[in-house]
Order: C-alpha cells, then structure tokens, then sequence
C-alpha cells in the first residue's frame, strides 16, 4: 500500500477476500491504517464469526444494518483509496465512491493477486494434497473407464471419487471430452460413449482446504494410430522441456516462446496459454504466455499445459501443477504421462 | 435499445450472452443496428460455430487475431453505445472505451436481464424438467438418507442422481446442513454425521439444458421436538399463503411485506429475500424482497423461500420454483412440503 501511495482500500475480489478473511463469503472487505471491516450479508455472518479470531482485527458487518455514518466516516481521513479494477464492477465502482465520498480511487494493479502469487508452507502443502487426491483418483480411472461408458459417467466419478476422499469438492468443471470432441479445449462432458480407439482428454482438479490442483491427461482406449502416438510423444517431449526451464528467475514468455517455436516446426501453434497460476483459484497470477512476461520466483505453483487441437480429428493435452524452486521444479501432479492404452 | 436511445452496446454479462448466443462461452458480445460479433477465444470457437446458424447472423471472432482496425470501426457510426454496468469490471470498461474509441457509454440497468425475466415455452419446458428431475431427486433422498451418513455424501448423491437422470449437473453448490449446522442458511456441506433428532435443510437444484431449477425441503430424523414442529408448520403456512399470492401484476414487495408481518408477529424477521427469479441462472431478475417493488408478469419464474434460523440450534427453509400466470401461479417443485419425519 505504501508503494502505491493509498491509505485505505476496497477489497472486491472473491479470492482475495477469502485469503484476507480466511472464509469463502460473498462481500466486500474494507481497510485502512486503523481498520478492518468485512460488509457482508446475513447469510454467511455466524461463519465468518465462527471462524475469524480477536488477532485478525476483523470487524464483521452486516450491509442490511450497515449505518449510513460508517459508510461516512471510514474512508474520511483518506487521500487514496485503492480499488480492484479487475473485479469491481463499473456499478459498485460508482456506487462506492458516492457512498464512501472517495476523493481519489487509485488503481491497484493486482496488489493482493501478486502476493498471492508466492505460497507459504500451509498454502503449498494444501496443493500438495488436493495434487495427491488427483494423482490417486487417475490412477483409479484408468481401472474405472471402460468403452460404453458416457464422458458424464466418467467425470461423475472424478467428483464422487474426490469427495469420497477427502477433497471438498472440483477445483473447476472437470472437462472429459472424448473422440472428435477433444479437439474442443474447453468443452463440457456430453453423453457421447467411449468406443475403441478414442483418444480422451481428462482435465481435472480438486479443492482441498480452498486450494486447487490442475491436471490433464491424455488416454487411449483398445489402439492408437502410428501419427497419433507421435504426436503424443512431440507434445510430452515439449512439456517436459517446458517443466526442465520451471525454476526461479525464469521469464513466462521465454518458456512458453520456446515451445511455441517447437510447435511452429511442426506447423501446429498454441491455442491457448501454455499455463498459468494455481492456488484459491484455479486460474490466477502469473499467466506462462508468449505475450506476456512474469518472472517465476521460488514457491509460486504453476501449470504447465501445452495441447495440440485437430478439429474433427483429435486434440491432446498434457498438464501438472508444478511449485517453482530455486534450481529445479518440483511437479506436483505425479501422474504417469507416458502413452497409456487402456 | 431504442428506449433508451442507443444505437449499439456491448454484452458482457455471461447469461446474457449464453441467452443471445445459445452457448456457455467467456467472450464479449457486440451489437449495432447492422452487425452482431461475438468476440470469444480460441477454447470456445469450434463450439460456438458449431451451434450458432446462419440465421443468428452473427460472426464469431477469435480475440487473439481481432485486427485493430476492427475495433475502430465497429462503433463509428454510433453516437451512443450500452454497456452493462453490473458485470462489466471497471477495468474493462475503461479499455472498451478507449479500444472502441466510445463517444458515449450508457447504462443500460438490466435491459437483457429484463428481457430474460419473461420465460418463453421452450424456457419454461426446459425449467419444468430441471424441476422433475429434482424431485424425483427428492423422493429416491427419503429413501437414502439414514443416520451416520454425512452431509456431504448426501450432497454427492445428489449429484449423482442429477447426472444419471438428464441433468447437465448442478444449478447450483448444493446445500446440505443438518443439527445445528441448519441454522447458516448458506453453509457447505461437511464431515458431520447425521444423528437421530436432526432437522436437515437440502437446499438444490438441476440444470438442465442450461436452465435451473430451485427447491428446499426441511426434515427430519427420528423425531421432531413439538415446539420445532410448530415452528416448521407455522413457515409452512407463511409460504403457502406467499405462494397464492404470486400471480400475474402482483407486487413481489407486497407479498415479502405481508410475510414478514407475520414473522415479526413471533419476533421472527425474514433473513434473506423471500424469493429471486430463476432461469438461466440460478439467481436472476426479479427479486421478491421488501425492500425493492417488483411487478411480477405472467411466465416469469421465480422462488418463494422463507426461511428461519436460530443460531446454535435450527434453521428451517422451505423453498419451491413457481411459473408465475394470470390468476394462480404454478407451483413446479411438487416434492411434498408437510412435515416429513425420515
């Protein structure tokens, strides 16, 4: 805040609002030098109260009864207050500067998403273990999958399997696509059976204690094409090299850059980013993109994912959750990426 | 658009967009009196124009290759152009109306989400099935819920029915709370075990072919304290007389009042709204609250939900999804609401 030049702030973000006050609850969480202030709402009060201690200095609000002074008076000895750009919305934008008689909001650029950025050892070994519930549930969907089987059933599975151990629940829809349709990146499970010969593309992860995991892999049923199964082996040589350059001080977008380039030989291209943050949310900062550069410090946790898309044809992704260290990464998702023919 | 006399706007709103659109995709929507674009990204792209026909008219671009040129172009001709204040960030909006090169930036307060208020028959056939489905749901939960259980398996096995039966998945995180755990009208389903003398609000609802459905029972195990059962009766009747008031041109704040009257008669207060709309997403326009007058019209669909929590001790909500029509309404959650014992 002191770089920023702001003493107070309006914090918007769900994440954030949830690393802050340490409760997943809709809100909106206020600060200043002197002040802490979560305005929620009635539904999510006893659990913020049940959970936050004397030493979080959290003062806990419900909006339906917020007095029309506090709004008055907490921002009043303030020259700069900051906001969230990128998730306060154009209306409560409005709303919040009448309402607190901002003099000046102040952009904050992502302040709290970039400490987020760095985990601690508690937020670390939550990945950790929402990795290993998904390394485990892999391991008993190559047992489970069998042809007939819808790509619902199978992603059915993945949530039953996760809440039956231990996670508390998806870290995001899991994506099962199958055949022609995992030429689709981002498409949702349908009811297409698995027959012989399908490649599947699982895309999945778990929460546990609010933090996430993220993992692809990509599987074959009964045979695989010649092409296909050197495709596969292009791609995973590509992510290994992009997991090996993981490490402290490397750029994002020389990463990424470089495997792109590897892809262009072959006349394919990244369709998206090759991989991004992981943490509360599943996607957040730093994003691994040939158009943007983070540097990667020690005890960030990133993906690293990069797929090959033929629409009609096939599509094939390969990705784990990676903490960054100092020399080497350490993958988290220890999931077996050789070629696997169920 | 003519009212509010703009002659472009730009869509951000995600179930706006999926309205327009007929997909769930991340994306930004443009429209003028002469052109439609959807600017999506490259995961969605296949997808999209797999769905749209040439009929929708509308041409579907890829962000990452959008020629510069195009975005100054596109509103030249408008003087003034709509945005959605509500879901726009304020981030967004400032680079739109720098991209575009934005004469004026209007507010256009819902106009969408006011058109997306009234159901057509397809909306509404596509919400009575998400209803079915959920009931159905209800009945098989009678029979599987037995002491031990946790709270968070039967919300798994909610899922599973939902998934097994038709539904494209959850409408919504489902709530499942039992004993004292009732009392947090919005609290995620835990370890804690069913135990003989609980009361257990569920509080779900299914996609189905994008639309929702809204329902909550109360009930309980074992046996129910007399004074608990009273209470249980009393919101019953509260709801059941809310509910023959929500009809065609009825004030949803008049009937949120009448109901909070006879709450207050017993020194209880409604919590939360009494009810919200339903359709493409869970919550949507309008809101049945005393604080806001809201004119309900034939086809809209809506919740009425009262509910009341005692901290440390119950919370008990009963909640349906009704069809709002000219002289009754339709109830079309049908699960029995008299004083289930389990």
């Amino acid at each position: 805040m002191k770089l920023l030049n702001i003493d107070g702030m309006i914090v918007t973000n769900e994440a954030n609002i949830n690393y802050i006050v340490g409760v997943k609850a809709e809100g909106t969480f206020l600060l200043t030098d002197k002040d802490n202030v979560f305005i929620t709402d009635a539904r999510y009060i006893e659990e913020v109260n049940n959970t936050i201690t004397i030493d979080d200095e959290i003062n806990v609000m419900d909006v339906a009864n917020m007095p029309e002074n506090d709004y008055l008076t907490f921002f009043a000895n303030c020259n700069r207050v900051g906001i969230e750009e990128n998730s306060i919305t154009y209306s409560k934008y409005q709303k919040y500067i009448r309402l607190f008689r901002i003099k000046e909001a102040v952009e904050t650029n992502n302040l709290i998403e970039k400490q987020r950025m760095l985990k601690d050892n508690e937020e670390i070994n939550n990945i950790k273990k929402a990795c290993e519930i998904t390394d485990n549930c892999f391991s008993h969907l190559l047992k489970f999958i069998k042809t007939g089987m819808t790509e619902k059933q199978i992603a059915l599975e993945i949530y039953k399997f996760f809440m039956e151990n231990g996670a508390d629940g998806l870290a995001f829809d899991t994506i099962v696509t199958s055949g022609e349709n995992t030429s689709k990146p981002h498409a949702m499970p349908t009811d297409r059976t698995i027959k012989n010969g399908d490649a599947i593309v699982i895309d999945f992860g778990a929460k546990y204690k609010g933090y996430s995991s993220d993992m692809t892999r990509t599987i074959f049923v009964g045979n695989v094409e010649n092409e296909i199964k050197e495709l596969y082996n292009f791609i995973l040589a590509c992510q290994k090299r992009a997991t090996s350059k993981i490490k402290d001080n490397a750029d994002g977008k020389d990463i990424a850059e470089s495997l792109e380039k590897e892809f262009n030989c072959r006349h394919y291209s990244l369709m998206h980013a090759l991989g991004h943050g992981v943490g509360l949310d599943v996607h957040e900062m730093p994003i691994l993109s040939y158009r943007t550069s983070y540097i990667l410090k020690e005890n960030m946790v990133v993906t690293n994912e990069p797929g090959i898309y033929i629409p009609g044809k096939v599509g094939i992704r390969i990705e784990d959750t990676i903490l960054v260290k100092k020399l080497e990464s350490e993958t988290l998702t220890k999931s077996d990426k050789n070629l696997i023919i169920i």
